[in-house]
């Protein structure tokens, strides 16, 4: 007998990413190259991993004593402290204060999952989410999902080739009383104290609930404090706030998503009624998170050799970054390509944006098979000895040939 | 400036479980004992854990070759494999015809939200669940949660003793059409061959959408095949199902939810379609499946020495649960407590029901220090040598005691 199956209406989902990689995997040319993967490389072309991730993986794997039972359902307790201590510093007010928590999640896209379904359920009238960021976040997504109107927006100048504070104060301006703002990298945003002061007016007044996302803490600058300072910032002003907090990058713990929903309230009170409920959203999720990842990094984390080592090793991955990026800009110059690239070495972090147009962009891929997103935002650690010749040689070649149409 | 808290209307949120465990930690009492653990414990009263796991961890973790880099978002391709090939045997006719497929999770949590998002978008009308089971199943709340009307009923019958097949067919036959029924664990529920083609005949033309639940496959009978013969029925018969399927608590690795929704699809062409979809919801919920686990558990599955180790530590496991049954069975029988305690020894699992009353229950919680849940349904493996007596003769009390309301 034919059965007609339930799932006869069910269409096949539009690929949301993941074609830029596979074009280049597919592409057999012998100069090919990725400038798009999301995590710190290596100079060999590997994902990086933290040096002392290795030795306490090992140490950990062959501890007899520990167990390996369920964990609750808010997480390992002591990567929650730990997490927290990283994120507010060891003297935070807020922390001793008893205000400041958090939920041990499934990586950074656990915690907006989580942080979203408390917000629709318990913050009713925030149904407008206002994404801002030096680039293009996936976490809106989540908020559209979830119901939310989404408005997304990049504080990336690409005409005058830097990030634009006033785009950010624009947002502030023009946003709806009482709505959501994930606020993502705008570390390189060079706010003057005027703008800083009237923004923070402007969000309090109109009673704004900030979301942040701290993906990758102490890769941007290197300083595990400098990547924060915006936090400090918000937590000093009294502001309530989530943030997602995200350590398997800065960890190069890539296939364990390890990360903390983390919640800042005004007082201890509403802070356990938050945690509260998000323990029922995160029971209904996955009911107990993933232990490896978090029992390595607080083995790191409140061992202050260790802690010492990972330190020193986030700081040459930032003075790696920096040092290619003065490289590329020193080779472009010295191929005489027009204009300043002072851009690429103003900016912290692994990715920042080239400054080619769309135009150049496509000639990199199409007939250089350098593959890099349209708008021209890169990683940095993709470039290494190996391939920088052949990268800023392309770029060159690119920018020439669209300044003058006839070649 | 005093600040209005924008979570002043945020409720602590109710407890939802944990309260018997924390009476438990909290009695000082030298014979206390914890009879409703989750997971299966050893004699020494840890949770037990596969042999073949420690080595395969140590093994994992020294290996310099592996890398550790993000899964997809579906997850690690082999372990899927592994997965499917476990549930549905190595020559399944549904696998050849590429109709089955899964997607990794994080436990058998993921999996249902997982499933029930699906369910929720992609099947609108089917706004209905029922739960069978011989217990209370947590994954209702997920229905609930996903704004399904849920209707739960367990197959045990608390006077007669045993798991009643009328039950089951009961609510099959007043299930509406189109709805969803969660089935979990009716194994020991012995259907004659009529019940069982009347059952199917029903679901089947009334359109119901099965979505199993195989929690710990091989510790029931302590036989993996035998322990998912009722979904061999479905796929024989062709039915479309979800089964949620989780290898934390048969392997040990209690620490890391390793799951996987697996889909039965009538052909190729629907399965991708689905799996797409699922990958769409997977990627808001934590865009990559965490890896220790899946790659435990893969190493095992497909080293056919270390699969024959695991395997027999699963049968010591079974026999060692029986033994203790049969054990608890002759101690009553000595003590001479009156009735037949054969419904001891007549369902297989760690899990079982006593048969004792409510006030039986509470004396022996309130009296005994001996933490059960009130519907007397215990773990018979934290049942060891050094507390059989006491539980057995603390039974015997209960009963006696409750049988003469002068005592």
């Amino acid at each position: 007998m034919p059965t007609l199956s339930v799932f006869t209406d069910v269409p096949l989902a539009h690929k949301l990413e993941g074609s830029l990689l596979k074009a280049y995997r597919q592409d057999g040319h012998r100069n090919k190259t990725f400038l798009a993967y999301k995590v710190c490389m290596t100079n060999e072309g590997h994902p990086w991993v933290s040096l002392v991730v290795h030795k306490t993986r090992l140490q950990i794997s062959g501890d007899p004593s520990l167990d390996y039972e369920y964990l609750p359902t808010v997480g390992m307790k002591s990567f929650i402290e730990a997490s927290l201590e990283l994120l507010f510093g060891k003297h935070s007010e807020a922390i001793k204060e008893n205000r400041v928590g958090g939920v041990h999640t499934v990586g950074d896209s656990g915690a907006f999952q989580l942080g979203v379904q408390f917000l629709r359920t318990w913050c009713k009238h925030a149904n407008v989410a206002y994404v801002i960021s030096s680039q293009k976040e996936p976490h809106g997504l989540v908020f559209q999902d979830l119901g939310f109107k989404v408005y997304e927006y990049s504080i990336w100048d690409p005409e005058k080739l830097f990030m634009d504070p006033n785009v950010f104060l624009n947002v502030v301006e023009q946003i709806p009383r009482g709505c959501v703002l994930v606020i993502g990298n705008i570390m390189d945003c060079k706010f003057s104290h005027h703008q800083w002061e009237k923004c923070m007016a402007l969000l309090k007044s109109k009673q704004i609930f900030p979301f942040f996302d701290i993906p990758c803490q102490g890769l941007h600058t290197g300083d595990l404090e400098e990547d924060t300072r915006i936090l400090q910032y918000f937590v000093a002003r009294g502001f309530e706030f989530f943030c997602s907090q995200s350590l398997s990058k800065n960890f190069g713990i890539y296939d364990e998503g390890v990360g903390t929903l983390v919640v800042v309230a005004l007082n201890n009170q509403h802070l356990l009624r938050v945690l509260s409920q998000l323990k029922r959203f995160a029971r209904a999720l996955w009911l107990n998170p993933p232990t490896t990842g978090a029992r390595i990094i607080t083995s790191v984390l409140c061992n202050p050799a260790l802690l010492g080592e990972w330190k020193q090793s986030l700081k040459a991955v930032a003075e790696n970054i920096m040092l290619t990026k003065e490289r590329v800009k020193e080779k472009l110059r010295l191929l005489g390509v027009p204009g300043s690239w002072d851009h690429i070495t103003e900016h912290n972090g692994t990715h920042g944006y080239l400054g080619l147009n769309a135009q150049q962009v496509e000639f990199l891929v199409k007939k250089k098979h350098i593959y890099l997103p349209r708008n021209g935002r890169i990683n940095f650690t993709c470039i290494n000895a190996s391939n920088i010749d052949y990268i800023t040689q392309s770029i060159s070649e690119a920018v020439f040939l669209t300044k003058n149409p006839k070649n």
